[in-house]
């Protein structure tokens, strides 16, 4: 284990086990919020581990009973004062926050949220986004921008695209918590486990999915949420090209000898 | 408590408590069915409710077992001798129906369904449609129109938007009846509570919500269905732009004041 | 019961039962992989059931243990000595599986699928693509694609229609199997039974199907996946129109009056 920056002040810890890349949001006390400096540290981070070839899975994790409490709420009431009332350094944090949560939809490597409890508002949001979302049985969520008069409509985006329609509007119109268990029955988390296990299961997870060819993860998570905004044909019409791509590369050549063979890939990608 | 429309002979009854208004469908001895009657009576208290200043709540609920029994067949029937066929007709009910559900999602006030019982076809269409829905143990749901020989089109829309895809077309070609606990597994409603506790249930989710900024409930409710048909990067460009306007209104000025205050918000947009 | 290809060579038997026609693919050697010829049978006999007037319901079965492991990856893998490396057969290979997908959404009858066991990669996309899906309690399910460096792209387009987002995703970069439950859980099929009640399960369920009006039912299904790609607007104008021409149709006059005489329907359309 090598941690490749251990400043405690950091508001983004960095952890590499292996192919592994653990970036620990570390702002406890302000409840791992999602002010300027945690997302630009988060996007600097991300775009790190994207353009590490030894990283081949990323992990999002928090230190504190917190794992994320969405926007600093502070932050942004102290620019009322500016001239325009906040106007622009709000569509500017609204832009950044977006940015950066497409940036995770849009890397090639696989980014799994590792939640080790409560998730609120930007902070759900950061977990919908995710590709795959481990919680605890303590982890709760919750929506709750309504009650303060700031509807979630950018965390809106990525529950409603995880979570069905009539709990994803519950959630949003009443702001009230839900449970781990309910998270993995909306389609929020894949798997609630108890918390000394968390790490344990994101490892477990990580390291399976690093030992994939990371050309056909890459072709596969790019090409999952394409399609997903496509009518049925045209997801046909992309996903036959990028089959036959997916083909012709050496991964799969070696990938589907091995498997023919009953022996273990070689991946070329990884040499 | 104020009746504001007690005539026992109204389509839709109206009741007015706070400020949630109750429109009850009251023609029990048709099953509520939606005959043009009833939709005009629907659709112009829809908008007498979202006209009006007191009212943030809208609960359509109905009197006797049948929630809503959907089409009235036998006013459809009779056109049959229309020297069209009725296909005029008939495309007019149909518009007609189709434009009723779309006024329920375009409004900007939440609209609760209060089912006390079955609701069939557009019956089922009209509860997938409203943004939160509550059912009783009793309850059961079915599009059937496959059994007449008139497939349930117009519901397969609200439905597919709120049920699985698989589950949707069984309840579509089999016209099979789901039981009120199916309903909530397949996201058709929110809840299942015992009948004597169906409008104490529905009450409290009014009150709730009715709490909340009207102001941010429409900026949230009109977004949420928009950003729905949108691939990513339109809904994040939408809602980023949603969010920098709902900073800048009275009551997230006040909502976060308050939240960072520990006090109870009181919103501008109620004064 | 007549069998109308009895020849065990066939890659696909074709069974009729009265209105219902199974089509068993017959290779369970080769884990009725989707080889050029099994796609090119079922492509056949997808096309000869859905012009056969006395054929109302198809089912797609498969002897043997395995339901279908997907691609015939030794087909696949000969060529790769063509001088192109295979290009142009892959692009084929995908554009036939792609089609053959797409031919059971576009066809007028209902398929289901009768899932004796396990379905893999393309052989789960099948389930995941016919209408309605029951299997057994020892079915299990994988996109395994990702482990031979081969992601399960195309599969992916029928899975990520049923099936949440995050469970979607956690199938494809783990390869790893759900069990039956889980499938249903997931929305991949609509029932679980034993495996001793399978076939009268889905005849069952295609008894039924087929007493509905054809006519109803080719109107519903073509609709049903037309309007899942539109926005709201869009799917209520297509299925105004559509549920007026229904209305218009012989088999909704008979089916209507039969349902206010409470009588059994006769339909037109099968006379």
């Amino acid at each position: 284990m090598t941690a490749t920056n251990s400043e405690q002040e950091s508001a983004v810890l960095v952890e590499q086990v292996g192919p592994i890349r653990r970036l620990i949001m570390n702002r406890p006390k302000s409840r791992n919020a999602l002010s300027e400096e945690m997302m630009e540290a988060l996007a600097k981070e991300l775009d790190n581990a994207n353009n590490d070839d030894a990283t081949r899975v990323v992990v999002i994790a928090a230190n504190g009973p917190v794992f994320c409490a969405g926007h600093n709420l502070k932050e942004l009431t102290a620019r009322r004062s500016d001239p325009d009332h906040g106007r622009h350094y709000f569509a500017l944090i609204m832009r950044t926050c977006s940015t950066l949560m497409q940036a995770i939809v849009n890397m090639p490597k696989i980014v799994i949220a590792e939640v080790q409890g409560t998730a609120t508002a930007a902070g759900l949001q950061l977990v919908a986004t995710c590709d795959l979302a481990i919680c605890v049985n303590e982890s709760n969520f919750c929506t709750p921008g309504v009650n303060i008069g700031l509807f979630c409509s950018t965390p809106m985006v990525a529950l409603t695209r995880a979570v069905p329609r009539k709990q994803a509007m519950e959630m949003l119109v009443t702001g009230e918590e839900i449970d781990a268990h309910t998270a993995k029955a909306y389609g929020i988390v894949n798997r609630v486990v108890p918390l000394e296990y968390l790490r344990l299961v994101v490892d477990k997870y990580a390291t399976e999915i690093a030992q994939k060819s990371a050309h056909a993860l890459k072709f596969g998570k790019e090409t999952f949420y394409r399609q997903a905004d496509m009518n049925l044909a045209d997801a046909y019409d992309l996903t036959s090209l990028v089959m036959t791509e997916n083909m012709l590369a050496a991964d799969s050549e070696e990938g589907i000898s091995a498997f023919l063979a009953k022996r273990s890939a070689d991946w070329p990608s990884l040499k």
